[in-house]
Parts: structure tokens; C-alpha cells; sequence
């Protein structure tokens, strides 16, 4: 009777690794170092190695185990493939093939963002819905896009790659993606701040923020407090984000759309800026799409790698 | 052995209907007329009807049919329900049901737009592929997302509502579905006209165009003999359609975009406009995707639906 199953989530520092019961509840957590010197090569054994340990530590046998699914930074293809993950420091990996081998054990990948919507969608704040679509607003902004519970991964990969939709021609600077005028230049946590110094430059509102030194916090924090420059900021941020999120309702027209990452810890303010630019924008027939807050934080990748075996 | 399928296709006006061997050859086709009065209480009967009198035209058992597959004009639940479809008269219909209780064999059911998608994916213009998006340049601009064989159909039936996807806020005037600025009022056989009648308020160059009775061929046919003007809303045709498409890709990632409609049939030069903004403003991983004119015209919905059932 297999009644275990490993949620690995590989971060560019930190390896996070969750032991789970099938039914989704969480036995164990723990961290070790990400270790990319020489081109990543301990990365994988480390992952193995320590999941063996700690099957023994809790007298668990490897045949109990149903699987393991991990999470890492960047493409991964069907095969579990990734075919170069600069923060890792790893080139061409069979990444499945490589830690399945290491451990005995059936295990299946997928990319970070991806995984964290799975998360969200089995067991965080979209529990209980199939169609979901998780927009994560980190330093940049990611997305995983899920349909009758599985993950779209796309042709190359790049399925929910939600912060490059192209929202405006305007947008001064390039992108990271190379492209310009992409949703993660205005939407992250780096973007708000570039779209509020941006702002700055054509509106003299009176503000209490510092444009040289102001953080999205401030930002967030300021909007709270009614001022009138940040709360346009806010305005501008939830036309972009309403805009992107509607055109993807148009597309796959989920149940529900989640938003996590750093900056969704300002609270339900964010989602209320979202949400009147997407009933304005959305297709009739979605306007009632609900839109929650993540509730797992830096769990999600754990638990959407776990699901990825179930 | 079930060796045999239908696949219909309900429009407006007529009824199509194809009788399929089940590795998609083609045996019959014909049409029936689509008879909407009275509520539209005689449409499921008549195909019925037509079905069952083919079979025993070709000497076929009901025992050897697989299935009969229907697409609609409007959203239909994955139970076959439609909660009202217009243009049929039909208010709440359960249509595979009571088209299976007619008939005495299993029935399955999609959008219209969506099934033409399903079709050209399994015999037109995308065979052999698995992911892909259709786009219809008719009287509207329809839709349908593939993935991994399947239809995207949604939540609330608005999969691949791509005409309603938001563009641009200065489009003049209101699209058919209550929002402003919706890609279909500028990139529809309709949509392009208006595109065409709106520049020219503002762009005086020389063209052989008729802003009053000019149609989306005369366009079409002046971007190919090099009218300047007709150039210049052939770009920001391309550039509206190219962005929605990039923007797809960033969410669904697909490996072929299928164009159709009245208005594909200007040819390969719609896509050559379409690609290079397409190009210019998606993800980069995405930037190989291929684009195709459809193949089965009008067959296009048969051919999906059969495939509904198989």
C-alpha cells in the first residue's frame, strides 16, 4: 500500500522538501542548501539522499512510497527534461529520469510556478475547484494555468507564462524576457515601483512616497492610507492585471483565479483593484470568476510536486 | 465492431450532417434545413430522423455506430446541456440527451467554434498535432483552444472566446457582447470595415477604397496591390491580432495557430500580417509556433464533432 509520497520544490539557495501522506496531509518539512557549484551536479543526489533518510528515520519503507514529484526554476518538459536552468547551474538534465534512478522511486517535474498553482488548487486557497489560474507577483510575475486538474504545461514550456502578456506599448525599458511592454514590467513587486516612478514623471500629486527609495510596500501601504498619487498607481496596476487576467478568461475561462507571491501580502486591496478592471474588461459569461488571496506562502511548490505523482 | 459516426453541425439556417467511418473518412454528406419555429422543438427530431434513414440507406446497424457527435451556435455544458441558444429558438435544451433517447445511440456535444477547431486539428489544417488554437475571421471572431486533444470548453462554456478578448480602449462604439474594445470589432470580416472607416478619418492618403461601401475582400485586395492605405490597416489588423495571439501563447503555449473564416480565404497574406507582430510581441520560447490557413471550410464542424465522439 503506497501512502507516502515526496513534494520537492528546488529553489536558486534553498531545496524545500515536503514527506506527505496520499490524502495530502503533510507528515514532515525541512530545507537544505541548493548546491550549484559545478554545474549543479550534487543538486539531485542531495534531493535523494535525503529523502532516503528520512524514510528510515520514520521507519518507512521505499515500497510505501508512491512517488516523487519535484518542482524546479524554469521549463521542464513532459519527459521531465529541462533543457538549461541558469540558476541551477545546470545545462541539458534529465531531471525524472536522473532522480528516479537515485532513489528507486517513481518521480515526475514540473516548473515552479506551475506546481505552486497546483498547490493552491488541491489543497490552498482554490481547494476543491478543477479550472483555476494562479498569478504569482514575486520579483517577477509568474503564473500556472490549471484545467480539470491538470497543469497546462505547453509546447515549450511556457504555459502560463502570465508575465509576459503584452499590456502596453508605452512601458519605458526592455523587459528580462528581452520583449518590452510585458505585464511583469508594471505588475511584480520591481514593477509596481517602476510604474509608480514612471507615473511620477507626468503627475505632481502630493505623496508620502519617496520615489528614489519606495518599496512595493510603501506602495500598498500608502493606497491604505488614501493617498492620492499611490492610489492611482494602484488604479493603473489593476487595469493591467484586470486587462491580462480577463483576456485569459477568454481563453480558458477558469473558476477561479489566485493570487500569491510577495506582494499579495498586502492584503484583499490588491484583489479589489483587479477585480474592476477585469468585470470591466471580461467576457459577460465570466464575470463571476472568484478571485482569492494564496494561503499556502512558500508551501505551495511542496505540496503542488506532491499531487504532481498522485 | 462499431465502425461508424456522425458528426452534425447546427446552424442557424441549415443542419450539416456527415456520416464518418471512425479513422475519419468521409462516407456522406448532406444538409437539412433548420427549422427554429416553434421554439425549435423540431431541429433534434429532423436530425434524428435523417441519421436513422441514412443508415438504413447504407445498410448500417445502429449497433455499428460509435456515436453521434453535435455542435452548436452558443455555449453547451459538458453534460450536453444548452441554457439558451438564440438564433435556434431553443430556450433550456439537454441536448445529447434527448438526441440520444431519439436515436438510441450515445451523443456528445461542443460549441460550434470549438468543435471547427477539434476538426481542423484531427483532418484539416493542423493534423497530426495535439495543441493548437483556431481563430475564425467570419461575421464575428470565434474560437477554439485544443489541448492535448481535448476541447478547452470552460466553466461557462467561454473557452476560446477569443473575439472578445480586450485590445484596445479608443475602438469606437460597443462590440455585440456589451464590452468596448474587443478584438472581434476590428479584426471580423465586419471588424475590419470599421477598422478601415475609422482610419480614414484621420489618414487622407490616396486609396481605391470606398469608405461607405468598401468589404473586407475589397480590403484585402488593395493590401495586395499595394494600396497604402489598405497597408496600413492591414498592419494594425495584424498588430491586434498578433498581440491576442502572443498573448495566448503566453498562456496555453500552443504548437499551431489554425485561421478560418470568409475572411482566410484573402490567403497567406492575412498571416504574414499577423505573424510579424505575433513575432515582435510574444514570449520567446513561443516564437516558433506555426500559423496555417484552415483546410475544411464549411466540413470543419462536421468533421469535430464526429470527433467528439471517438
Amino acid at each position: 500500500m503506497k501512502e507516502y509520497c515526496f513534494g520537492i520544490d528546488v529553489g536558486g539557495t534553498t531545496v524545500k522538501m515536503g514527506l506527505f501522506k496520499t490524502d495530502g496531509q503533510l507528515v514532515d518539512k525541512w530545507e537544505i542548501p541548493t548546491r550549484t557549484e559545478d554545474g549543479g551536479k550534487a543538486i539531485l543526489p542531495d534531493i535523494a539522499a535525503y529523502a532516503l533518510a528520512k524514510l528510515v528515520e520514520k521507519n518507512i519503507s521505499r515500497d510505501e512510497v508512491a512517488g516523487i514529484g519535484i518542482g524546479v526554476p524554469g521549463p521542464i518538459n513532459a519527459d521531465g527534461v529541462v533543457p538549461h536552468t541558469a540558476n541551477l547551474g545546470w545545462g541539458y538534465k534529465e531531471v525524472t529520469k536522473e532522480l528516479s534512478e537515485l532513489t528507486g522511486v517513481i518521480c515526475r517535474g514540473g516548473n515552479d510556478a506551475n506546481v505552486a498553482a497546483l498547490g493552491e488548487m488541491w489543497k490552498g486557497a482554490a481547494a476543491g475547484h478543477k479550472n483555476g489560474v494562479m498569478v504569482t507577483l514575486g520579483t517577477g510575475v509568474g503564473g500556472g494555468i490549471i484545467i480539470d486538474g491538470q497543469i497546462i504545461v505547453g509546447v515549450n514550456g511556457a504555459g502560463g507564462e502570465i508575465g509576459h502578456i503584452h499590456v502596453d506599448d508605452t512601458i519605458p525599458g526592455l523587459c528580462g524576457c528581452g520583449n518590452q511592454g510585458c505585464l511583469e514590467q508594471v505588475a511584480s513587486a520591481n514593477g509596481i515601483v517602476r510604474l509608480a516612478r514612471w507615473m511620477r514623471e507626468t503627475d505632481p500629486k502630493e505623496t508620502v512616497l519617496e520615489p528614489e527609495s519606495m518599496t512595493a510596500k510603501d506602495i500598498w501601504d500608502a493606497v491604505k492610507d488614501g493617498d492620492a498619487f499611490a492610489c492611482g498607481v494602484a488604479e493603473r496596476f489593476g487595469k493591467y492585471m484586470g486587462t491580462a487576467l480577463a483576456n485569459i478568461a477568454s481563453t480558458v475561462d477558469p473558476e477561479v483565479f489566485v493570487i500569491g507571491g510577495g506582494m499579495s501580502k498586502a492584503g484583499p486591496v490588491v484583489l479589489d483593484y483587479i477585480k474592476k478592471y477585469y468585470v470591466k474588461y471580461t467576457y459577460k459569461a465570466c464575470r463571476d470568476a472568484e478571485f482569492v488571496l494564496a494561503t499556502l506562502g512558500n508551501d505551495a511548490g511542496i505540496f503542488g510536486s506532491a499531487k504532481l505523482v498522485l
